[in-house]
């Protein structure tokens, strides 16, 4: 696949934190496709309207993102990519506009939830909820509200031409979110591994809920000294008495010690899968 | 703690998913304090100002809400009943509104996003985002705006003399969270335990990042044949090279071997603390 015929999916307005993602995962600016839903991205990529993919995966505050795990479950894309993004807000305005004449402040209920603190402190300040973050600051751009900012990421006050009057206006500065870049198929144009950038390989698997059965599919990874960086269960909805894991190795599927791991873990349960092989990257 | 003492603190507004949860974990109606945040249930339990606190756990489309465990981490309450509520939207008017009347829908924006398939197929009603689920419903009611609903719970558009003119516009019917009783004491109140009940015990503990850790601390219970529900990892952000683990297993903490495993657990382990034990309950 060319350079020039990347495409990224991702959800959200241009300049939402996952696009923020995208950026950091490729060496140059990329052509991008905005999708309302996680569904839309991975439909993107299936039928070819897009390249890659941008998901987030889970958040330090808000945990997995399940719904995401359903859908490597259901297409059949590969990860080739993760980087983790600081979820940091800012109080954004058109250019020349003062604090001291803000009455409101547009964005999505969970970015205005993450930003109580300062919102209480600015007791005048009206927190009024909208869609989307980065589309709240496009708003205030295109309509020009009287008397009112946005809270939003960075890239989305590049993006529109806004002003950042005030940085990290959130509560909790260890607020990261863990992206994924998934695709039909390797590909040129990623960022090279960062250094520090070891490989991981995610995997999903089920096994019967008894006594010890985790405890043996733990044992295919203990015994050859492959460290977990990732477990988590989940009940399996439609087998009552089955649970899913995804787990997170350290390692490349095609290593001999960690192919060896996998053959194992295939024979003791019920169903597995390698979403993806990659190292973390950074711009 | 007599009866008439209990007050259940939850966030959101009174019809929110939470105040549905105590309903189902109390055998009668109970006084109720909203709270904004998670942090303030668990300052209100701390400080008596509520006898209990509801919190949501997990989400079988969102995962698990870190936020929680962190501060049944920080707060010393503990874990006294467990409950899950089935997530279902419905749309909501002041009684006497006709279906075709309508223009728009409030609600907060993760429903609306659950009821994407509905809105798609109603593309004349505009959704339109706001705080919170149950205070749409209550926002329709006393401000009356022209031709519009919210989306919310049963339990909101009952207590705000609400009609349900469609029932169930989400998309997943597979979408359920599991919510937590936590209080200093155990007390009187609750539904007795379900008949399919039997006890669970919650657990945080960490160990160090390194090959065979999990490993060793799963043969606490894979040994005693005590079985696991769940299980997840998160990396310890103040200590990088730890990882946190919840894991729920079944047994209570007072059992002989549920006490030993746990011993056995204290010892390889950095750190560990049993959140509670409890059986699920609903009514």
């Amino acid at each position: 696949m060319k350079k020039r015929s990347i495409t990224v999916a991702f959800q959200g307005a241009p300049g939402a934190f996952s696009h923020r993602a995208a950026q950091q995962l490729f060496s140059e600016e990329v052509k991008v496709k905005p999708c309302q839903t996680f569904g839309e991205i991975f439909d993107a990529v299936s039928d070819n309207t897009a390249s890659h993919g941008v998901i987030p995966i889970e958040n330090t505050l808000h945990g997995s993102i399940h719904e995401n795990y359903d859908n490597l479950l259901r297409y059949r894309l590969s990860i080739f990519g993760e980087t983790t993004v600081r979820i940091e807000h800012h109080l954004i305005t058109p250019p020349g506009v003062s604090f001291k004449s803000l009455k409101r402040v547009y964005s999505h209920p969970v970015a205005l939830n993450q930003c109580r603190v300062f919102l209480q402190k600015h007791k005048r300040l009206e927190p009024l909820s909208y869609y989307d973050t980065a589309g709240s600051v496009q708003m205030i751009m295109s309509e020009r509200p009287p008397e009112a900012a946005a809270i939003a990421s960075e890239t989305a006050a590049k993006i529109y031409g806004a002003a950042i009057l005030k940085r990290n206006v959130e509560d909790n500065s260890q607020n990261f979110t863990r992206f994924f870049l998934v695709a039909k198929q390797d590909s040129s144009g990623l960022e090279p591994c960062s250094e520090t950038g070891t490989w991981k390989t995610s995997i999903v698997f089920a096994v019967k809920n008894s006594p010890g059965t985790l405890f043996r599919a733990m044992a295919c990874f203990a015994l050859r000294d492959i460290n977990l960086t990732k477990i988590e269960s989940r009940p399996n909805r439609e087998k009552p008495w089955e649970y899913m894991f995804y787990v997170d190795i350290m390692g490349r599927s095609n290593e001999p010690g960690v192919q060896r791991a996998l053959t194992q873990l295939a024979e003791i349960s019920s169903f597995s899968r390698i979403l993806g092989s990659y190292c973390p990257r950074t711009r």
